[in-house]
């Protein structure tokens, strides 16, 4: 494998090849990516049985195993998502008209690629070829990280990639992989301050912790996702009941599932927060309650553990509820400002006015009325594919899709004019 | 003065407390403030010429005191200055409809304030009104580290700043000043992961290379402006000789004043060059030349000194110009790739296509086209007030104005939707 140094050049000299792409050429780039996945269909479902017969030794829960599987439909899948990103608009044709200066001076903004990304990933193969498509269409060289159980599925990807690259007469080392599993090179990766535009970071608070030591770049980071969900006085009982039953069971292990349930006192008497109850037990979610909402569980004889202080800052990721009573609105706003990480809140209500009140001041990247949590997600929202949700408020705030890896540079058409 | 740690706490109350207002709240504060420093103009002045003295004492060059001092017409400007942001429109009003999904989910992004920023500046007092006024508008409470030279200017301007922040029943802890000049302050601002949202550093080396070693929250900075401007074949001679003297004369120790001239060959043929030199050495300016460049001098009686390889990729902030000859529009481009610092670069020619390409590859936050380098400037964008020009592409590149204190979450608005 190439240093990191040298990965780095070679990605900066691709990065100015494709800046003097066309939108038609990436796309052309992207659909030989698919034929050569399909062509390629054989040695990588082999490489990727070899990972998953290796993780399996090595004792993986089943549930990272699943993930790191590519096999069945799943490799169509991934050819398709590669095709679903050719499908969308390039961002980089949008321009903004800043209007003419008084001077005569035609000002405007236009979308540039941010130059070389690097992501840092989990043993998810499906990702190498995300972010492979995303870095393209958007115009950027990536330099791709994934988890070391996948390495034998990503090294048959990226080959698979680069020869669709070449064949599209791109520059192949618009992507590349680092085939070294060591974290002496993540290291690396985030300490080449001027040389790598932007690190995208997926993982775990392992990861995090080694970001916050050695980042000298700018990173956008999937963080915890702590996610609140407010009851109102006014809520539909059913309407509560179901989305909050979708917002905690449906994926339990994901970032925008629920995780603290916070209950307008109402809700207590008018056996809606029963009903609710009843509902998440019976998809077996554990409820670990304030005193109050429990002592509402015990009349109705529903099983409950006490809640401690930590649960409010807990992401249980698990089919565990933390669920606190809170006296009004202004009293969840405060519980969410203290203990939430700027992921995803929803309020279910039927007064709009406290539901603006929600909307507006919670500090969250999505923010929902009347819905469940679990729509905070590129796809979900309307923006195609996406990279990441970025829980920083630097540059993109949630979803990262195509237009969040680029950046908006000035562009000025004179006729000679001069500053006075 | 408050330790950092109660700096930013009380930063953040005052933030939640701002992300409640509306903009004729937040512009009422800034009229307020107008009003409150137009009333302790006296002690404002008494403070600044206190500094001033202590400046000369300790031996200040005359650049540095003409920054600090803000006498005379200087302090109506300061006042006029904060109108100026009344005046500009409120980003926070500023919502995208991103449309109904297909499951009657409607998706929109609002623009909300970062929430704490920190701002590092040099001994420019009209700069604390300025971040000050910006930060308001934008719905953002700010903590401000001036140069020492200012102190008590910064202490008497902030001083009547949070009056009439309070005044407008805004919290006044919007506006805070860290009053010790220590670095150590500096360096603990700067590692205040997760309690400070950005910072913008803005000085010289070594305020970089401090924020290089320390930095742990998402900083904005003003690098260092390497700004090239390439004169083509095909060049109105004039009109080059008239842009080139303009960019590197009208300020030459501001960050976008010409430092690098690229030539096309023609023109040390047709005199162009020649036109170019006489003007540029009657306005003062040392050449440092290549061989080429430099023996058209030589044959004009033009004096002038060899450029070294060190010249390219030197910010002289001052009389001095570097010329290099480069082949065609792809040296040109190739030498800017290699030596700029994605600050500003210029293109002088009549031939479109050689405009548009110049545009479109040149990698710096202002690319401009027969026009002075010296435009990429907030004010002189459109911006109205800016917050200095970034250098780096995250979240924004080039001059920042309010918008780019801002980001975007999604606000989703539905009817129970559950995801399936």
């Amino acid at each position: 494998m190439r240093p990191v140094k040298d990965l780095l050049s070679h990605a900066r000299d691709a990065a100015r090849g494709l800046s003097r792409s066309a939108d038609a050429g990436r796309n052309a780039a992207l659909e030989a990516i698919a034929r050569a996945l399909d062509e390629s269909r054989a040695p990588i479902l082999a490489a990727n049985a070899e990972d998953l017969a290796a993780a399996r030794r090595a004792g993986i829960s089943e549930a990272l195993a699943d993930r790191l599987g590519i096999g069945g439909g799943r490799f169509q899948g991934i050819i398709d998502s590669v095709r679903e990103v050719i499908a969308l608009p390039d961002p980089l044709s949008e321009t903004r008209e800043l209007g003419e200066r008084p001077n005569g001076l035609r000002v405007l903004k236009r979308r540039v690629p941010l130059g070389v990304l690097a992501v840092i990933y989990e043993s998810r193969p499906n990702v190498t070829v995300e972010a492979a498509s995303l870095a393209i269409k958007s115009g950027n060289a990536v330099i791709l990280r994934g988890g070391r159980e996948a390495l034998r599925s990503n090294a048959a990807l990226v080959s698979a990639i680069r020869s669709g690259v070449e064949r599209a007469s791109l520059p192949a080392d618009c992507v590349q992989l680092v085939e070294d599993p060591s974290r002496d090179l993540v290291v690396e990766l985030l300490g080449s301050r001027g040389r790598l535009d932007l690190a995208i970071a997926r993982g775990g608070s392992e990861l995090m912790a080694m970001v916050d030591a050695c980042a000298q770049v700018p990173v956008m980071r999937h963080g915890q996702g702590i996610t609140h969900l407010f009851v109102d006085e006014s809520a539909d009982a059913l309407m509560a009941q179901r989305i909050v039953v979708n917002a905690k069971t449906q994926r339990p292990g994901v970032c925008n599932a629920l995780e603290t349930l916070l209950l307008h006192p109402a809700n207590l008497e008018t056996g809606a927060w029963e009903g609710i109850a009843k509902a998440l037990v019976g998809g077996g979610v554990q409820l670990r309650a304030d005193p109050e909402a429990g002592k509402a569980l015990q009349r109705a004889g529903i099983s409950w553990v006490a809640a401690t202080a930590a649960d409010w800052d807990t992401e249980f990721l698990s089919l565990t509820l933390a669920v606190r009573t809170v006296a009004s609105l202004d009293a969840a706003l405060a519980h969410i400002a203290e203990h939430g990480t700027h992921h995803t809140a929803s309020i279910v209500t039927g007064d709009r006015a406290n539901a603006e009140r929600f909307l507006r001041e919670v500090d969250a990247s999505c923010v929902l009325w009347n819905a469940s949590t679990r729509f905070n997600d590129g796809g979900e929202l309307g923006l195609g594919s996406e990279m990441g949700i970025s829980t920083s408020k630097m540059h993109a705030f949630g979803p990262m899709g195509l237009r969040e890896l680029t950046a908006e540079k000035f562009v000025v058409y004179g006729a000679g004019q001069v500053r006075s």
